[in-house]
């Protein structure tokens, strides 16, 4: 007998965004697995096994999830957000690719609001057109990617969304993002800045692309920049849906 | 006094994925507006006036709400999935935009769960590296912006995902939008037909660019494109979060 395995994501941290699927999978599970601060969110109760366990171990985190599973157990790896969104899910089926003995593993993925969608909506519509998503960080792919990749959505007027945007590793990256995209762009165009969004700590801040620093960022930032048409309106940002 | 106007996503079509959030606004609005489907699905009580009204009128609807809400009612305006996505919010700001005695209304958006995130689940984890969201629909942009998006998205080996993909009054360019892609990135790259998705009625279907059918996809039906890397593993498909 085998049991089963969740990929359940549980928003960018304010609990009346998790969805009821998620609040129902997590009061049948019997383990819980997922980074230090996202397992904190999930109530302790007798027969509940949590197993937090430190970033950037995902693949190992991914194997544990996957053996429980094959014992028996209903097993819940959380991720803040989406976790198809530049999180736990596409790491489950990386490990499931390199152990194809999991393959039978009954696993599934149960989506959340992810920060960008949260973060939009806190300043207004300012994806409301066609966008991009993007992780900035490089632990994955070469720089070179990213700088293409922003190259590209700007070409194609794409409003933007940059996760991972900053980090203590890597604290050049996000000012040569901010570069490109001035000159891809214009000092004009506007870019936001959201921290810690739906938290007690949110702070949403719009300035334009001539105005940013790269201090405006951290990890705990999603940042959102505007296509050509994006606009200020007294206190929101949005996107209109036509062309101009 | 005025009142309110909350513009609530209410999820692909699964009452389990709608936010507790949203939930609350509903059960707080005294008005509730939208396209006829989606006022639908809210259940009604006493002291609750339901305003359903028809697809494509999403100014005149903005307008009736920020009525509402200037003579003191607690407004909701419903969208399916993400109202931030290719839905009211932006239509609500626009109608603001040209009506700037609105602009003192107190306008919130709540994120909801949107159909490509869903899909993206339902499948495995196609988005699980950078993408783009696409409006195919061409209502309100020429055909050659949509034309241009694809083949920057493209260039920049972003995942896509596109709404709106095909209407009784366009059934020819989503021919288009498949001949683009394929000359953009081949004939084997994956491409998920995800229809009615969380409905007792979804249907998913994964086939490659080569196979791919303009029939495969009506107004029902979000479209996601892989990147280069996107695979499938036994029946999930999935993009891993390195490059290759």
């Amino acid at each position: 007998m085998t049991g089963t395995l969740t990929i359940a994501g549980l928003g960018p941290g304010n609990d009346a965004l998790v969805t009821p699927e998620v609040t129902a999978a997590l009061e049948a599970a019997t383990d819980v697995i997922g980074y230090i601060p996202y397992v904190a969110r999930v109530p302790q109760r007798p027969g509940l096994n949590l197993h937090p366990s430190d970033n950037r171990v995902e693949l190992d985190r991914a194997l544990h999830a996957l053996r429980l599973a094959a014992d028996g157990a209903r097993v819940v790896v959380v991720s803040s957000g989406d976790p198809g969104v530049f999180a736990m899910a596409s790491a489950i089926f990386e490990a499931v690719e390199k152990h194809p003995d999991f393959l039978e593993t009954d696993i599934r993925v149960l989506p959340g609001i992810t920060a960008m969608l949260a973060a939009a909506a806190s300043a207004g519509a300012p994806l409301g057109h066609d966008f991009c998503a993007i992780n900035l960080s490089d632990n994955l792919k070469p720089w070179s990617q990213v700088e293409h990749r922003l190259r590209m959505a700007a070409r194609g007027d794409f409003a933007m969304a940059f996760y991972n945007p900053r980090s203590k590793s890597r604290p050049h990256q996000f000012a040569e993002a901010l570069t490109i995209l001035r000159e891809e762009c214009g000092m004009d165009r506007l870019i936001i800045f959201a921290r810690a969004i739906s938290t007690p700590d949110e702070v949403i801040k719009t300035v334009t692309l001539g105005e940013a620093t790269p201090e405006m960022a951290d990890m705990r930032t999603v940042v959102l920049v505007g296509n050509s048409a994006t606009r200020r309106l007294g206190r929101y940002v949005y996107t209109p849906r036509s062309a101009l």
